[in-house]
């Protein structure tokens, strides 16, 4: 470093595609790039050449898809675990920037890094606990508790908890290829795309909706329950349709039953407050990786 | 102070015992007293007693049964909130011991200060993330993440989770008033008597175990999947059933499948450490009001 303010370099691998960015010693993005997700190899190269062609970052925060081993001092730290994606298990996803850039890599998953770009920076700012739910292909859940992201033996992985289904309403039986009917393998895209014969966005449906909404509703009471939060923000492609989150809110009022009384949200207004939309829209996983860089030159917690 | 080592009190309120303690400035317990939970009055006039009778302290924790208002600074911080224990609704567990003592006083749940306990003192030390689930009368959890205890627009309530219900296989509608068959209303000690018409340390039938066994088990699926823990420490009157946590440990392996892999646990032996009984016994809770207290004194995080 020549003494100036550095830069940092931030990206979101998700399944389908990478965001790539770069961003200034304040994690404001100066550049971005969205690659196809295809091999390891080609997708990890087209990264590496956008940040080539950048002036050189100080420091690498990476949100990727999962599950993928976050635990710093493991023998298989970086590397992507039992994913159904071709071609990714086992991918190390940390060396190749290691190597190659020459510096610090911070990874976590892309939900944990969509929910520390949404406290650093967007709907959790000012916050303590908040957590950040995606509805797209699959489903997941990152989250802020006590200043840092949540880990444990390894990370969150919400999209697989059991909620209740009732098969004569829905004889769907579900799309996980490890669980069948768990949150996932009922409510994620690529399970309104088996139940329904057409992928989320080319649904209209009214009922299909409703169904989703139920199952994202219950999603959310165990996630209340269980976390706390002072807010949720849903993002992901399949809750972008106008009708998923009002739907959502009305049902989760009626799920939680007024139980256990304000503080938590026991009426619409509060529920509007605390359901909602991510405020930096598809770019909160690409600003939580840039902060991810930011923390691994500061001295933030090692849990961000 | 006189410049001696200080002493500390700890309180378990409970809904059918409150658990009182004193112990030295290294949180070893020298004395206890069990009292009967009656009236409020009744209740804390007799751990004030206790207190009396002892050198003095310098800070008290609590954990309480909830919910509770446990925000710092909230007009109603300490007071019991939506319980369907007659006669505690609105009582402030707080202020008569801040008034009558004099010392500073630190309040979290029941179930956060076990959680506490088991953490500084009994089968999570060391550990990062860990949760302390209770099957008692009620079902509550209590997690440490980040070195502290999980909070946020108030505390967890895990107890009131939705789990899968085959009513086919269990007609039972739930015990729950405000939800039904919410994961309480299925499986606490409550459900459990009114469901076979007898209290659960009288039940010998295997099915009901089994059953039990099931319930607990959806709900551990679903604790692994929120925190990502690396123990599960299980406590409460219905735990102590000898079929119960074999049975669960066997069931939770085979609703996770394998997924995603270790170092989730992905067989017996992993189990086995994975899911234990509380190391301190029925202590785990009033333990962990007395690391409260002792943390009211100290530069420990103001989440615990």
């Amino acid at each position: 470093m020549d003494g100036t303010a550095p830069f940092f370099g931030g990206i979101e691998a998700g399944g389908t595609k990478w965001v790539c960015a770069v961003a200034d010693a304040g994690g404001e993005v100066l550049a971005t790039e969205v690659i196809p997700t295809t091999t390891p190899e080609t997708t990890i190269g087209a990264a590496l050449r956008f940040f080539g062609g950048h002036p050189p970052i100080a420091a690498l925060g990476i949100g990727t898809f999962g599950p993928v081993d976050v635990r710093p001092g493991s023998p298989t730290y970086g590397r992507i675990l039992a994913t159904p994606k071709p071609g990714w298990a086992d991918v190390d996803v940390v060396s190749p920037f290691r190597a190659e850039l020459g510096v610090p890599v911070r990874l976590d998953t892309d939900v944990n890094a969509a929910a520390l770009g949404e406290w650093r920076r967007g709907a959790g700012a000012g916050l303590g606990t908040i957590a950040y739910m995606t509805v797209g292909t699959g489903i997941g859940v990152g989250a802020v508790v006590n200043g840092g992201l949540v880990h444990g033996l390894l990370h969150p992985e919400f999209g697989h908890i059991r909620i209740p289904h009732d098969t004569g309403r829905d004889p769907f039986a579900g799309s996980c290829p490890f669980h069948g009917d768990c949150l996932e393998g009922l409510a994620s895209g690529e399970a309104m795309r088996r139940r329904w014969g057409r992928r989320a966005e080319h649904l209209d449906d009214p009922s299909a909706w409703e169904l989703e909404a139920g199952y994202i509703a219950l999603a959310l009471v165990n996630l209340t329950y269980a976390l706390s939060p002072e807010r949720i923000v849903v993002g992901g492609g399949v809750a972008k349709h106008p009708a998923l989150l009002p739907a959502v809110r009305a049902r989760l009022l009626t799920l939680t039953a007024g139980y256990p009384g304000p503080p938590v949200p026991a009426g619409p207004a509060a529920m509007d407050e605390y359901v909602t939309g991510p405020a930096l829209g598809d770019r909160s996983g690409v600003a939580g990786a840039v902060e991810l860089a930011r923390a691994a030159r500061s001295e933030a917690p090692a849990s961000w």
